[in-house]
């Protein structure tokens, strides 16, 4: 008697279940959730003007509400999987669980306003998950980021090295743009994005009429070889990943897509390469054999 | 007797449309147009220098003169086509009949002169229509929208977040930058421009000492990162329709013109793979009547 | 008798000739004519340092002596031709002989000192035909200027037209930036180089609040995506071109290096394919010859 | 008896290096190394801090260890070869005892503290010779050099030709940015680099209002075409590089690893050609001797 009560539940359970996944691989409900993200996006900017008493008192109310679809929206998509720990797999479905649940919980101490807000601007961010084009972009740039990594580490070492440099003989000439080795590196950086260099240069060549070179070979060392290595590498990341973004279907579980083959034209290339050996191989057997 | 008259009308009509096609697709025509483009363009641009009456009044008249032949260019290249509706079949077409069209209307009422001075600023873009290399480049921009859309897209949801993070923190600090989101925003173009964005970055630094890593996370994520991977996408479509750029013949009637195959070796290397396939197919066909 | 005394000094020409082709083509010709390039170059710019009577004096002697050494060396190589026009039919022994001409014209009315100094600084440009990777550099660029023309009229098009406009709604608020077309084309292109950029806008800005949208689109249409263009477009014909950079040697007379094939591999396996194609011909016929 | 004493004492040596050459291709031993090398970077680094005495002989306690440390390190790299001489065939071992050596002489004469802070700031350099991925990042630039170079001397002509003719025309309207010939090219760097360059050019356009041309022309050819080029050298030599990247594996000697080919499955598409050549002559040879 227990046991059918118990199938019973079961079934009841994979009737919602096959419920919920028709709800979530909906477009209605995708759609719904993508004006919800944006909604809560603009009502999270909307703050920063000034507004009416009554607006304000939207805005909360609007807050609470999203807050609450959001929960119920994530429930859905952790409860139509098969098994819960399922929904977990996928590093998409891990970052979207993290951002609403940290925007959850500031509702509680409502004295920290800032954190609040500054927690629900992070909700945007969920647009990624939902718009499997931007993913793709995403998923893109983390392949590129251990290239990247190590010319930054290069770019870093620069950066030290004439941080150090920069410190031991400007240090003196002016402290506030040259001071310790870590306002060095500011100040070094503002010379690679070129903003008023010559006025950071001219005023060292007054005391070392030399220190051009310093700042020619740095900017040439960094702005133009090393930031020139970084383009080469985003464009080969991009070229190689970009069918992806063409032939992108949207995931159903927030998967990250994958990619098609970067050559197929090749590829038939040599399968059709494949196939003539072969038949060339059947071929020369079969000449032995009539020669014989 | 009426249908013998009607005939002969649309005999002579067809006679005429012949004649207009002729007109239409002769070189005279088109340098012609092209001459009263640039003189048009000349003559907007003239104004703004200071100018004795007498070549006021010529260039008023002179206006008066293109716009007729503007609409009677039109107007030949419309009766031109077999059928009327043909001309509007083409996207180009639309375009620059609009231009002529909008640039018309203010004739009537000339007391807004700098909206029929604005008006027929834009007759300048009927250049792309004329000459075919121009049209190329800008079809293939037009076929870039949809990828560089999503990495725009990704831009402004930083943008925005950025921009609200910016609002929340250094909106006291200093109004005019940070005063609400959109200006935030504006600031981060700014930023983003690298033009004085070191200016905005000390004076919040005096208050918040680390803004320094909003500053260079954003300046590092927006215009290292993104602006590469759009380098990336115009680079990539580019190269791709690029050999239409060579190979570019000055269409009929305004209707865009086809790209070649961007890979025509290989291709020719597959046909001729193709070949030898059959007849390597037919070969062992051959071979095996000759071993039984 | 006379006609053997023609011979005779057709003989020694020929013989006069041989030797002036073996100093022309020897390396330490070569090496000579650079080093007084060089020292040319050196010469003119050492007028701007507060020089010694004695050091302008051997100025002077060392510039009459580029003069005739020069002249010495287009001689030379125009006598080492078998015919004196064949020297001209190469554009850039054609750009040589004319920097050379010109450069020696002022030495009559020596009154007019910086013509003659501005004449002479483009002897510097001779490097480029005495060096070959030079000169393939400028070959390549001179390959791409009929695909960035039409780039750059298209950006001159948007400029016309953004200068016309802004030139309109902002003549009246700075003068200095807008006054007339050309004026504003020139703000434009400050606008576009990002430097100060702000500064025009938030003058702007005053009295039309949305003047910015004119800034961004100019900005994002120019100084993104046209700019692009062209860094697609250098990037292409250079990755056409570079292989003539590793296989330039020192051609004969100047004469511009012919450049490799672009894509030797794939080119040999077309060749080995068409060997294949012929072989496998051959076989199908001999098989049918077999088989009958 | 002499003669096994000599062998015994060459086994133990042989035993010896064995010893090193597990140590110095152990993880441990290159961990500990990069350790002490960033320690070292750090330590040079905290001397732009206000620090409190103990923490200065500290430093300088670990500057002695550090060095220390070094010697032991390269000395064991060095009897860890066969023969001595080996470890100077590897141009990054050269690179890396050179550092070391320099960074140990001022150690002696100590009153010369900014000398010997700044010859250990290049210790950092070092990381670069322990990790591969840094290593082959220089690599791929040290490749590039040559073709770099050229450009780069094509630059340098029209740095020098604007340079003489700005200072020509300049010179007295402004000396401290056209005073002589140096100098100037140091403001055209500065206009090249966007920083503030109308402001150099509105100058001058006060005496000259055609000087516009000079700075446009300038900007267009060097900022626009040149640095293009670099890009594309840059991109070009990175692609063809890359897949080193991917499969770089810690070479035992600092040897330089070695890039695989550029392009595999080309060559392995020829390769299978090449065995159906040689399968299809088989072939025909085998079909003549049954046609026979």
């Amino acid at each position: 008697m227990e046991r059918e009560q118990v199938t019973r539940e079961t079934r009841r359970w994979e009737l919602w279940r096959t419920r919920l996944k028709q709800i979530k691989s909906s477009k209605i409900f995708e759609i719904l959730i993508i004006t919800v993200i944006v909604v809560s996006a603009i009502a999270v900017g909307a703050h920063s003007y000034s507004l009416s008493p009554e607006t304000i008192k939207a805005l909360v109310i609007a807050d609470y509400a999203i807050s609450v679809i959001f929960c119920l929206e994530i429930a859905i998509r952790i409860l139509a999987e098969d098994k819960v720990p399922d929904f977990f797999r996928s590093g998409w479905n891990i970052f979207d669980f993290t951002i609403v649940a940290v925007s959850i919980i500031p509702i509680a101490g409502t004295q920290v306003v800032w954190v609040a807000r500054l927690v629900r601007i992070f909700r945007v961010l969920r647009l990624i998950v939902y718009v499997p084009q931007l993913r793709i972009i995403i998923d893109t740039l983390l392949k590129a980021i251990p290239r990247i990594g190590y010319v930054v580490l290069l770019m870093f070492i620069l950066f030290y090295m004439y941080g150090t440099i920069g410190n031991m003989f400007f240090g003196e000439i002016n402290p506030v743009l040259w001071g310790n080795v870590s306002i060095s590196m500011l100040t070094l950086f503002r010379v690679l994005s070129l903003e008023d260099w010559t006025d950071v240069m001219y005023e060292t060549m007054e005391v070392y009429p030399l220190s051009w070179i310093y700042y020619l070979s740095f900017i040439f060392l960094v702005a133009f070889v090393f930031l020139n290595i970084m383009v080469a590498i985003v464009i080969d990341v991009w070229l190689e990943e970009r069918r992806g973004l063409e032939e992108a279907v949207h995931g159903d579980d927030g998967i990250p897509l994958r990619n098609s083959s970067p050559a197929p034209r090749v590829e038939t290339l040599e399968d059709r390469m494949e196939r003539l050996e072969q038949e060339v191989a059947l071929l020369s057997t079969g000449t032995k054999g009539a020669g014989q």
